[in-house]
C-alpha cells in the first residue's frame, strides 16, 4: 500500500496539531523521513562538530541511506498516524482533562502536582518548569492546601531536563538558550527553597538529573523500591543544580555525594534511603496505597504547628541556598556554552538516535 | 465496707503529705471523687473550650456519672491509700535516699544524673528541670568529675515534659506559664550547649519529646534495644526544641528529621542508630553492664585531651546553637498561647482520662 | 660464633648507610645493645618522667639486664645485618627505583602517590609529609593529571604520624619539635583543603590517626574490607587534626564522630561506609582490580566539568576548613608540650618496647 501526496500533506498538517511533544527522537525521525521523501538520500555536507543541532539532523537523515522516496513518504504518514489518536485528528484543539503535561489536583488538604508525559519518561520541558513554578506559587497562598506533593504519571518519576530544551534553538541561538535557561532554572529552584508548607516527593519510579537534585529541598521523600536516583552531569559535560552541591554533601557526606554528582553513580531506592536522601522505601505493589494513606493522615495535623516547625528547620538555610542556587545556575550557563558540554551532548544524542 | 467521714478527712490530709506528685491522671481522678463525694453528680455548666484546665476537671467529674456519694468517698480513701506506702503515712517528711525525683551520684570520675519518677515514666517537672540544670552547673566545675551521664530509673528513659507543667496554673494563668516555661526551657537547653566535658546519654528505655531532642547535644548516646525515640510535637500543636530543628537535619538530613519532628514518626533504637542519633545499641539484657564498663574505661582517659577535643569539635557551633535555642523557645511560647495547641492538649488529656 | 671488634665497627658504619629508617623500636634496640656492648649493664640514673626520650633509651638499655658485653656485640652485628640487604651493603648510595618512602607515578590521567614504608606500616615521617605536599602541588598544576590517588604499599594504608618524629629531638628540644611540627601539619592539611581536582583515597588496609582524619577532605574513599579506621588521639594525650573535628561531625553526626575522635573507637570498613566516611567497600581479593578499573573510567570523564563541580561543592567550605586546621594545629602544639601528652607517649613506647 502506498501513501498519496495528499496523505503526505495531511500528515504534515497533523504534526502541527499534535497536543503532546512527541520527543526528540521522533522529531528527528520525522525530519529524516520528510527530507528523504522530498529530496531523496542525504545530500548535505556533514555539519561541523559544534553545530550540534544540524549535526543531529544530518545524522538522522544520513542514517536512512538510500530508502526510496515513496517508502519514506509512506513511513512518514504511518509514523504521524501512530502519534495521532482519533480524538486528536478530529480538529478539536481544546485540551481534554488529563492531557496536560503537568496535572494539578486538590483533595483532602493535599495539592498534587503530577508530571504527565509518561511516553517521554516525564522529561521536563521549559513550559512544564513554568507550570510547576506557577502551581507552587498558587498553592503556597491557598489556605485549603496543607500538604503539596510532586509525583509522576506512569513508570518514571522524571527523566529530568528534556534535552530538546537545548535543541529547539530560538533565533538567538545557543547563547540565548543558555541565558534564559539559567534564569528559568534559578527561578524554578528558588521557588522550592521558599515553599512555606510541607512539600513531599512521591517518587514512583526512576528519577534523573534535576528530579534527583531537588530532593534535598523536599520535607519528605517516599520512594517505590523500583525508583532509582541518577545524576549523570559530568557525562554530559554539565554540573550539579537544585542546590545539590550544598544539600547532598550535608545529607550524605562528601565521599558519597561526589560519587553521585561528579562520577554519576546511580543509586537504588534502598541505597538512597540509607544515605538520607529518601525518607522511606515501599514495595512497588503497595506504594501508592500506603503513601497516600499516610499523606491523608498528615494533612489532618495542626497546619500552623507544621508551618512554624518547617520555618524553624529551614529558615536558617534559605539565604545560603539562594546563593548556592545562583552559583550553580551561573556555572551551568557557562557549561552550556562550552565545547566540552556541546561535544558530550552530541555524543549522547548520536548514541540514542543510533539505537 | 464503708469509709467514715473521719477516714475521708484523713485521706484528704494524706494527699497533702505525698512526697511524689501522683501525676495528672490521678489528680483529676481525686478531684472528681472528692466532688462526687461532697456534692454528688457533676452540676457545673460545661466550661468553654479555651478554659482547658476546668474543662479537664469537668470531664473527669462528669465521667463518674451518678456514682453514689458514699461510694465516691470510699473510692477516694482507697485511692489515697494506694498512693501512700506505710512509711509515707508515718508523718516523717524528710526525704529518704533515693526518693528524690532526680538522683545525683558520683563514682570513679563519673557523675550520674538519674531521672527517678518511674511511676510517671520519668516525666520532667519544672522542679526537675531546675535540679538537672543545677547538677550540670556543679559537675562542670568539679575537677573530680571526668564524664557526666544522664539516665532514667525503671522502664523509661523519660516521657519528656510533664504535661502537668501546663495544668497546675499559677495566678498569672496560661500566659505566665508560657512565659516562665519558655525562659526555663531556654536556660535548661543552654546549659547542655555549654557543658564543657563529655556528656553521655544512657537511654535505658523509651524516650519522648525533649528527652529525644536534647540528644543532638550529647557526646555519645548509648541505647538499650528496648528504647524508642518519639517527638509528637505537631500532634500536640507544638514545635521542636532542644536545638533539634538545627541538630537533627544536620545529623540525619532534612527528609528523615522532618519525618520525626513534624510528622511525629517514632524510631526504634536500631533506626535511630542508623540515622546517627544514637552511637550504639546494646541488647537490653546486658545493656547496663556493657555500658558502665565502657564508661569506666573512658573515665580513665586523659581528661584534658578529652576536654580540649570536645572544645575543638563543639565551640564553632555554640553561638549558632544558642540562637536556635532562643528561636525555638520563643516559638513554643507562642504555640502554648495558641488555640490550636490548647485544643490539641485538651484532646490528648481527654483521651487519656477516658482510658 | 662471636663477633669481632672489627665486625662491630663495620656494623656501626652500616647503620649510617641505611636507606630506610628502621623505625623507633629497632633504633632503641640498637642503642641498648650498643651501650651494653661498650659499657655493660645500665649504669645511668633513671631520667625524670618529663625527659621522655632519655627515659625511653634508659628503659631499653635497662631492659637488657646483665647480658654479657660480647653477646650484646654479637646481637648488635646480627641486628644490623638483618636490616641491610646485600645491595645496601654494596656501598652504592643512589636511590633505586621503588626504594623511596613516597613513590609517585602517572598513567592514563591518574597520578598515584604511594606511601612506601611497608615494614613500618607506612608511618609518615617529616620527610614524607614534605614529599606528599610537593607531589600534590605539582599535580594540581599538571594538565595531564585528571585524578590524584593516595594509597599505601603492603598490608597497611598508613599507621599515621611516625612517633619518631617526636623522639629524634633537634637541638631546640621538644619545644622546637612542637613548633615546627605544628607549622608542617598546618601546611600539609591546607594542601588537601585547596586541592582543585578529584582526590581519591585507595585504602588498601588499616588506617590510623592522620591517615583517617584526612579522609573527610577526599572526594571519594574506596576501602578494602581488610581496612580499619582508628584515631586513638586521647589515649596519646593528643587531639584530632586533618579538619576532622569539623568534617567528622558533619559526615556522621557528633554522637558517632566523638566515639571515634575522643574515645578512640576503631571502625571496620563496613562501619566506616555506613557512617559516610567511606564511599564503597570491596572484597580484598578483588580490591585493586575493581578500584583501578573504575578510576580509569573516571579519568576519561570531561575534566573541566569535574573540576568546576568540585569547586561548586567545596569552595564554600574552604575558609572554614582553613580556620579549623589552624585551630587544630595550635591545639596540638599545646598538647605536645603538656605533661599529660608526654606521659601518654612514654607509656605507649614503653609498652611497645616490652613486647
Amino acid at each position: 500500500m502506498r501513501a498519496s501526496q495528499k496523505d503526505f500533506e495531511n500528515a504534515m498538517n497533523q504534526v502541527k496539531l499534535l497536543k503532546k511533544d512527541p520527543g526528540n527522537e521522533v522529531k528527528l525521525k520525522l525530519y529524516a523521513l520528510y527530507k528523504q521523501a522530498t529530496e531523496g538520500p542525504c545530500n548535505m555536507p556533514k555539519p561541523g562538530m559544534l553545530d550540534f543541532i544540524n549535526k543531529a539532523k544530518w545524522d538522522a537523515w544520513n542514517a536512512i541511506g538510500s530508502l526510496p522516496k515513496e517508502t519514506a513518504r509512506k513511513n512518514y504518514v504511518d509514523l504521524v498516524s501512530s502519534l495521532s489518536p482519533s480524538s486528536e485528528s478530529s480538529g478539536r484543539v481544546d485540551k481534554e482533562p488529563g492531557s496536560e503535561s503537568v496535572v494539578i489536583t486538590s483533595e483532602d488538604g493535599i495539592t498534587k502536582i503530577m508530571l504527565n508525559r509518561p511516553a517521554q519518561k516525564n522529561a521536563i520541558t521549559i513550559q512544564m518548569y513554568q507550570e510547576i513554578l506557577s502551581a507552587l506559587e498558587a498553592t503556597s497562598k491557598d489556605d485549603n492546601s496543607v500538604i503539596t506533593v510532586l509525583t509522576g504519571n506512569g513508570d518514571y518519576y522524571s527523566s529530568g531536563n528534556d534535552l530538546t530544551n537545548f535543541t529547539n534553538l530560538p533565533p538567538g541561538g545557543i547563547e540565548e538558550v543558555a541565558k534564559t535557561g539559567s534564569i528559568l532554572l534559578r527561578d524554578f529552584v528558588d521557588c522550592f527553597i521558599d515553599f512555606p508548607k510541607p512539600l513531599i516527593a512521591v517518587v514512583n519510579g526512576p528519577a534523573v538529573g534535576i528530579a534527583v537534585t531537588l530532593l534535598g529541598l523536599f520535607d519528605a521523600v517516599y520512594a517505590s523500591d523500583r525508583a532509582t536516583f541518577h545524576t549523570p552531569f559530568t557525562q554530559l559535560g554539565q554540573t550539579a543544580e537544585g542546590c545539590s552541591s550544598y544539600t547532598f554533601p550535608k545529607i550524605m557526606g562528601p565521599a558519597k555525594a561526589i560519587e553521585m554528582l561528579i562520577f554519576g553513580k546511580k543509586l537504588t531506592a534502598h541505597e538512597a534511603c540509607a544515605q538520607g536522601l529518601v525518607t522511606e522505601v515501599f514495595p512497588d505493589s503497595t506504594f501508592q496505597k500506603e503513601v497516600w494513606a499516610r499523606l491523608k493522615a498528615y494533612a489532618k495535623l495542626p497546619p500552623n504547628a507544621m508551618r512554624i516547625s518547617k520555618e524553624l528547620i529551614r529558615h536558617n538555610e534559605k539565604e545560603k541556598l539562594h546563593a548556592v542556587n545562583a552559583e550553580e545556575s551561573t556555572a551551568l550557563q557557562g557549561r552550556w556554552l562550552s565545547e566540552e558540554c556541546m561535544n558530550a551532548i552530541i555524543n549522547f544524542l548520536s548514541r540514542k538516535s543510533k539505537l
